[in-house]
């Protein structure tokens, strides 16, 4: 690269060192030190999150940009925090790449993570830059806050809840499908299936909204049939999914047709959607859905919460029931 | 690996997790959701850092032990947030090992995660596991807190201070020399090296009795020069170190004379030991090495700061003053 480490932090974080950099958030000493110091708000819980995207393993250079890795690595820390209806603060990034990986791509990779963390006012605080032998990686911390008792766990559903969805699921699938394989030329129609799998846009003002009304509270980043078998784990409880009233996008929808492929396939078992799924009281449900409304999002009641053997039921429309296997995706199985 | 993800987090953690596993600090909610949630000590403010040790580039396989990698990557965390004079409180630990990498290397890794965690007092209340296509790359982020406005930055020099550090410098770089050539069979005589190397101490206790006494501080992890350079360059000084002051330990001036080098280059250039350094009033300085020596530290005052272009002056005994090159660890270049 041919600049030093703290000129590259410099150039890389377009010059938001220190507390001046701090998108208007409690910022007491900004990346350049040993590390940040930030001001926890008074009378709010800290929330922590972390996660890592590692090319080869969680992205391919053929379906990302440099810029959706970054804001991609930055929004699935920003969903985990929305997940437990906390609102996001700070972040920091660790950042691996081979030696003589071109600076340009890593200004486009943090220009992504840039974008992402100011659409949703979050401060990068710090972070770490290392070589890696092979491969590119982000690991991305998020911290954010909560009301003292009121984070959104998995653990909360009880029979007779509602299980809602804050938006389409499956499309993100759907894009990396044709990313994958560009078989069928849909001109823009897959553009909303391309934009889902690069650049998802976390649920954070839904997630807020859900607090008080929400029993239980999952990102679906593994695809619904995966978290929702969570909530029946952590829940003790079985939840019954309406195959007719998962949201379908339409141009999941003409996709799916188009390659021959059930919809269905894509909502459940696709990930990385970022949409929210959880459940409340049954006597709540106007209320909650005019809340997501509220808070932008897209909701629709998917099914309810049953007692039995903890797991998932799939309601067909002809009124069968099948047990939902765990179609996410298992890292190290 | 042949468990599945939430399996592998439990025989890995030990079962230390929700709440209860959290070594006694203010958790609400610990590994097992989206996210974690802790309580923020009142009236006290939050310290991040975060830093990745990434195979190969970071370390060796054969210069390492499975725990020590762990040891050492909760370890360097630490020492950021002592070089802040805050207390750690929380860690998050994302793992990234090739598919098929053997479980009991990977229990070893967390067994040294927790020990090293577990001397200083932190929890560890999340992470991530994520495969990689080659390497094992442990990235942690570590959380502590500090009284409001009071964090040792590296800014605060100025000319009159005294220069200190906290221990001898070089023991880690002596003992990655051995780990790497094993020319030399000096049988136990190299274990501290090898120890400081394998399983650093940060200086947590010392870096707290240093609030309100330091006017700054570093942890040496990239070597003294360029760790002394980092504190000239922010505080707009010169610091002048005298050879003769730098503390060597007997296994390092046994070493260094067995392979026919000056114990200064491992002093200057080595880092990784973790000690810290810092400038203090030199009217405080008797007082600051009392408090170093109740914190468990093996002080020494070794220079003092000047006006001049920022920089670095080695002062030998003779009377020579030379110009320190940075000969410190810099990544990208």
């Amino acid at each position: 690269v041919g600049v030093n480490e703290f000129a590259l932090i410099g150039r890389l974080t377009g010059g938001r060192t220190g507390k001046e950099g701090a998108n208007g958030q409690r910022v007491v000493v900004g990346i350049g030190d040993d590390a940040a110091v930030v001001a926890p708000t008074p009378g709010l819980q800290t929330v922590l999150t972390c996660d890592a995207m590692v090319e080869i393993v969680d992205f391919l250079p053929w379906t990302m940009d440099d810029e959706s890795i970054g804001w991609k690595a930055m929004a699935q820390n920003i969903s985990d925090l929305a997940a437990m209806g906390a609102e996001p603060r700070y972040a920091l990034a660790a950042l691996a790449a081979p030696r003589g990986f071109p600076l340009e791509r890593l200004e486009r990779l943090y220009a992504g993570l840039y974008a992402c963390a100011d659409a949703y006012g979050v401060s990068i605080v710090g972070g770490d830059m290392s070589t890696a032998p092979e491969r590119v990686s982000v690991t991305i911390t998020a911290v954010g806050e909560v009301e003292p008792g009121r984070a959104l766990l998995r653990s909360g559903a009880v029979p007779g809840d509602v299980v809602f969805v804050t938006g389409a699921l499956g499309l993100s699938a759907a894009g990396l499908h044709w990313l994958l394989r560009r078989e069928t030329d849909g001109g823009d129609a897959w553009a909303p299936l391309v934009a889902a799998h690069r650049r998802p846009r976390p649920r954070v003002a839904a997630g807020r909204a859900l607090l008080g009304l929400a029993t239980s509270l999952n990102d679906v980043s593994d695809g619904l049939a995966s978290e929702a078998a969570e909530i029946a784990a952590a829940s003790g409880v079985r939840l019954a999914l309406d195959a007719a009233a998962l949201p379908i996008h339409a141009a999941l929808r003409a996709y799916a047709a188009t390659v021959g492929r059930d919809p269905l396939d894509f909502a459940l078992a696709g990930g990385e959607d970022y949409e929210l799924v959880g459940t409340a009281p049954a006597a709540r449900a106007d209320e909650l859905l005019a809340a997501l409304r509220e808070a932008g999002a897209e909701p629709a009641i998917v099914g309810s919460v049953r007692e039995g053997e903890p797991g998932v039921d799939l309601l067909r429309p002809d009124g069968s029931a099948e047990p939902l296997a765990l179609r996410g995706y298992d890292h190290f199985v």
